[in-house]
């Protein structure tokens, strides 16, 4: 049985979420040139979740400020998400993200570079119209959250080459690469609604752990995903032999055959199409998805901790509903 | 003869250089991950002119501010503008940069991406160490600074495939691609030392006309200067096609079997290195190298015109001279 509260965080989301991208498709539109305006809006206007954008404006509210105020930073943080996603499929060699062509496969490789410095470039742009109160402060916490999302990716890269990576390194490796704008995203909405100091550091908090759980998730669903409603191929991390949160553990576990197993996607730098389903077999035999789902429910709680801190009552039961909604997602 | 006032300006530039040269070298040391922040650093202490961080320094002296307190801001703009290099230098293909090779062709691709981004994020974080003051004008001046490069580079991308550009687009394309950041180093400055509006105006405009000049000299160079001091290949430009202010002049002037020869240029998309003094001599001929020494002197009076209207008197002459070195410049 859905509750009433539940109701109406549900309808609030589907409601904002209609604001930001018909916000987004706006906020670009007419502006020159059209070779590169063009492939930006391609990517702002294909089908997100929108969670970033959603996590400014609840911050704010969390904070007791006018939420509405803040739709620039909202959408600054969506471009500044988009700029990582173009150049990320890039370096990827990705052919979809949300069920449509990447952006370099649409168009090519230099516009792709181009568009993702623009969204970059128009991200600080939005969230300047925003910046009135605490200007430094959000612009730092921005400033941060791009700065680690880069270091994030070049961990993530680095890795790939590596032939042992530690659970520790790939924690601070997402915690960079993903939660660093989650956390971002939490901030900007309490710095410019002018929030108290610990009610900064109950949503920054939040952020953070919601955004390692959230890319737990990610590696897990790469594996238990359905292929439609993911929009993208099943398997991909394991094709590609990506030290993922699975790949990790299980090769931790592993002994004997199965061990030389996982060093064998190492040393290959991925498996085969037809070898999933055994991979998947064995992430099973070793309770990897197990695993998996007990850290997203771990750094879950730490964020529910964290956000049970807020000043203002009111406003944590939202946040409780987002993280649930998060840990039970199937894209 | 050389006057002291010249020596004068001449051993502050030199002075400044060697500090902002050693400030950019240690504005990453020990920062991790090394797979990120090392070619960061290769093309940071690659050598340069540092026109931009000097304009900066000398903005804000110009205004009366402790130009001492600002090389944080002095270094953002030079990572800024290595940021577009390292990105162009992809879109271009280029193989050398500084008669070093890129940062593409040293790595790989993935890597080059990445290291520009990475500028362009530390770039912003540099830029707020120093924005103790007008933080909001500071930040919105380098933002659409950044913005207008890549605007100018996607024009530019685009004027390559085009068959007829006229001067006025061109224009307008190496104002944003070029004289963009040279203005906001030249507001920044201001803004940060708190300058007045007249004087922010002064330095904005001499700025931009600056950038305009250096851009038509850069054009001029690629076809007079001398490989080994010019650090890069002559004729490149004429080899790949670029629709470069000679280019445009000549086709705009020329006449039958001349006309002929440059329209080839554009369908063949470039040249072959043996065509390149022929070419030369077409431009002599058609007078488009007087042309661009004439537009090049106007651009640059137009910047002198606006510091002329400084109101610390006293500011003005090294701009002048700035200026001045800029048009006998031979890389």
């Amino acid at each position: 049985m859905i509750s009433n509260e539940i109701k109406k965080y549900v309808a609030f989301y589907e409601t904002e979420r209609i604001i930001i991208d018909k916000k987004l498709k706006a906020s670009l539109n007419k502006r020159k040139p059209f070779s590169l305006y063009n492939p930006a809006a391609y990517i702002l206007e294909s089908s997100g979740k929108r969670l970033r954008p959603l996590l400014v404006l609840l911050s704010a509210k969390a904070v007791g400020g006018n939420y509405k105020k803040f739709y620039n930073a909202a959408l600054s943080v969506e471009m500044l998400h988009n700029f990582t996603l173009v150049h990320d499929d890039i370096m990827d060699n990705a052919d979809l993200r949300r069920g449509n062509l990447t952006l370099h496969k649409k168009y090519n490789l230099n516009t792709a570079i181009l568009t993702g410095d623009i969204l970059a470039a128009v991200a600080y742009e939005f969230l300047l119209k925003d910046s009135k109160v605490n200007a430094q402060k959000a612009l730092e916490s921005f400033t941060k959250g791009l700065v680690e999302v880069c270091e994030g990716q070049s961990l993530d890269t680095e890795f790939e080459t590596r032939t042992s990576v530690s659970m520790q390194e790939y924690i601070v490796m997402i915690e960079k690469k993903t939660a660093a704008l989650a956390r971002t995203c939490c901030e900007l909405g309490a710095y410019l609604a002018n929030g108290k100091n610990e009610d900064i550091k109950a949503l920054s908090n939040y952020g953070k752990y919601l955004g390692i759980a959230f890319q737990i998730q990610d590696d897990l669903l790469d594996i238990t995903a359905d292929k439609v409603e993911f929009g993208k191929r099943i398997g991909g991390d394991l094709l590609e032999g990506k030290k993922t949160y699975l790949f990790i553990k299980a090769l931790e576990k592993a002994k004997g055959k199965d061990k030389a197993d996982f060093e064998k996607v190492i040393a290959n730098k991925g498996i085969k199409e037809n070898e999933i389903p055994k991979y998947r077999a064995l992430y099973e035999k070793l309770g990897v998805i197990d695993d998996a789902r007990s850290a997203i429910k771990s750094y879950t709680k730490k964020a529910l901790t964290s956000i049970n801190k807020l000043s203002n009552k009111n406003e944590i039961e939202i946040f409780h509903w987002l993280a649930d909604s998060l840990i039970k997602r199937n894209k």
